[in-house]
């Protein structure tokens, strides 16, 4: 897996692949930035006139619901139908999903309707999206990944998926095969809009990478170093020097680092393919 | 007062209270990882179709119209409507009144229509609410706090609300008691957002101090002792950097920090409760 | 130049134009962070009720199309309108122009229907407008600043304006007078925004340089000058530190720096004016 990861960030970095946001008002310039640092070229847009042009231009795109509203849901809808039938991954980011009934809805209408290659959410975002009860503070998580595993088996049962959870652990999911890999350092979660900066780190990594189980993983191993290296390098002195560092990280990250910090992932229950 | 100061910075930090903030699109990242740095949660949402819920949620909320247009009036209106009916206070932002007549009135309408809590603005922002003559540059105020105190006092006895002037001395005003202190440090005037922020801080502060007053005053000392610690660090070589060690220095802000910076306030005028 | 460029710096710095925005929701705060940074004083506002009141105080105003939809397109030809009627002059951020044929028809419809005085994009953009054909990948151009020249002087006399096509060399072109500078470094084009701030910055000149041939040659000169100080003190790590560096540059920029890194630009073709 890990060679799979180092080749998938020699080809974003070859490629620069395009990758159009349709995205939340908060963390847009993060994730515009983070998408830039690790060699992909962003673009973020929601005029309907363009839809189909820009995601014509794009090799992936991204749907984040951070800031939604009617205006914007009628977006979603319009460039998730363009980009499945122009054959272009879409990466779904269901913030808040749980929180709100409406967020729950015009996430899980998302889903239903439209072939989603990858939806990355927290532990309260995904267990509201399975269909089970969970109550969620805001759209930060109060729950662990592992509280939410089954439930993300279940939806990438049900929408044949590959489903990313992202917390202390990430779990990186789909029908075949389940895994779980601890990268990352606990500043990461005082850091606004480092969920959404990985969800569309993953749709560069899956616009390079047609499979999405390989291209979700070494996505989520990568984003995860990052965050170790921008840790060590910034001290944890605070939000604001780590964000910094961290930026610098996915720019500079490179094989030497990655096989340094390797480690093995661990595997859950049945598993139909031996990746990590 | 300093004792309470840091009761509340560890009451925020134990209750992660959620702060629901329907802000401007400028500031909105910075306001948020302020929050996140300080020991809040934030949530930045717009929709209406989710008001009811998320301020349900939340133990705040802001009013915000750095980037006010006509839908957002609207949002303004219907929210500050929600949160008075559910008790939650309302911490306003009242960015630009006094530059433009559009404005002005938004904000006043908001003032006379809802009970707000607490109201922060420059100088001129205050003056112009208060029904004073006074013209403002744009979003900057030209003019010091001394010389909006007395509109400030006004202001506070008109609404019967909390008033907090923010520039190089900062005036937390009620209308029994009035108080400047003068804790930062001058580079916090060239960062964007330094008002919007400590806005959306008091409210955080307000969500778990009932007393708008010590709410106010706890916030814009430890505000204005972390912009010391930033400048420092930062050795003011310039505004990105010293953004950056503003956001760790809200995080690590701590009670040795506290009581090391600690100066009295000073009292202004009749002062029915002795609190700095 | 170089002494017209360091006295157009002390007016910014002395003056504080008002600069307003009607801009992108991408890059907004370090659009505003990096106009506050070299001493101008920002607005960003969108909303209809208080454009021409807004204007009325602003010394000039930024149109930038980078998350333009119909809503933002009206606004555009709006405050164009009432900015050419109240004289103040209009700098054009053509942001994807080529990219989709609804950014092209925007921005040519924004220059054939008003007076706009600089319009600054990348070689693909400058190419878009000047009718010659070119794809262009997203937002970022794939071509270089020469590639672009000839495109820049025939939009320089279609419209009388002067155009600044920007990318790892810089033209400043009117129909008198074309020049190239090389300040800056490649990192650049790892930061979002980095053209977006360079607009608003060729704003800030203009409002105190009526030239706009000189207006725009200094902030170029001095905006490449900054990014070359940032590069340096970052020591390139990455995208992260760069920015954070980059707006300490265009803070702590000073004749001693300005003087030291000065070389002589080149001039191209005929040119009416000596002036480098």
């Amino acid at each position: 897996m890990i060679e799979k990861a180092i080749q998938n960030l020699r080809l974003i970095r070859e490629q620069n692949p395009l990758i159009h946001n349709i995205t939340n008002d908060v963390t847009m310039d993060f994730i515009a930035n983070g998408l830039l640092a690790i060699g992909a070229s962003p673009v973020m847009s929601h005029a309907t006139e363009e839809l189909e042009e820009m995601i014509g231009l794009a090799s992936a795109i991204v749907i984040n619901i951070g800031t939604l509203d009617h205006k914007g849901v009628e977006t979603y809808s319009k460039a998730a139908s363009i980009a499945n039938r122009l054959g272009k991954p879409i990466v779904l980011d269901p913030v808040g999903a749980g929180a709100t009934s409406y967020r729950t809805q015009v996430a899980s209408q998302l889903l239903s309707t439209h072939k989603i290659s990858i939806v990355r959410g927290n532990a309260s975002e995904i267990l509201a999206l399975s269909g089970d009860l969970a109550s969620t503070k805001g759209v930060d998580s109060t729950m662990g990944t592992q509280q939410a595993l089954n439930a993300g088996i279940d939806l990438a049962h049900q929408r044949d998926l590959c489903v990313v959870i992202s917390g202390k652990e990430d779990a990186v999911i789909t029908k075949d095969c389940q895994y779980i890999f601890d990268y990352g350092h606990a500043i990461m979660s005082r850091v606004v809009g480092m969920g959404c900066v990985l969800t569309s780190v993953l749709a560069a990594f899956h616009a390079i990478d047609n499979d999405a189980l390989t291209a979700a993983a070494s996505g989520v191993i990568l984003y995860g170093m990052a965050g170790e290296m921008a840790a060590e390098k910034s001290k944890v002195e605070g939000p604001g020097s780590f964000k910094t560092a961290f930026l610098d990280a996915l720019y500079s990250l490179n094989e030497e680092e990655i096989m340094k910090r390797y480690r093995h992932g661990q595997t859950v229950g049945y598993t139909a393919r031996d990746i990590p």
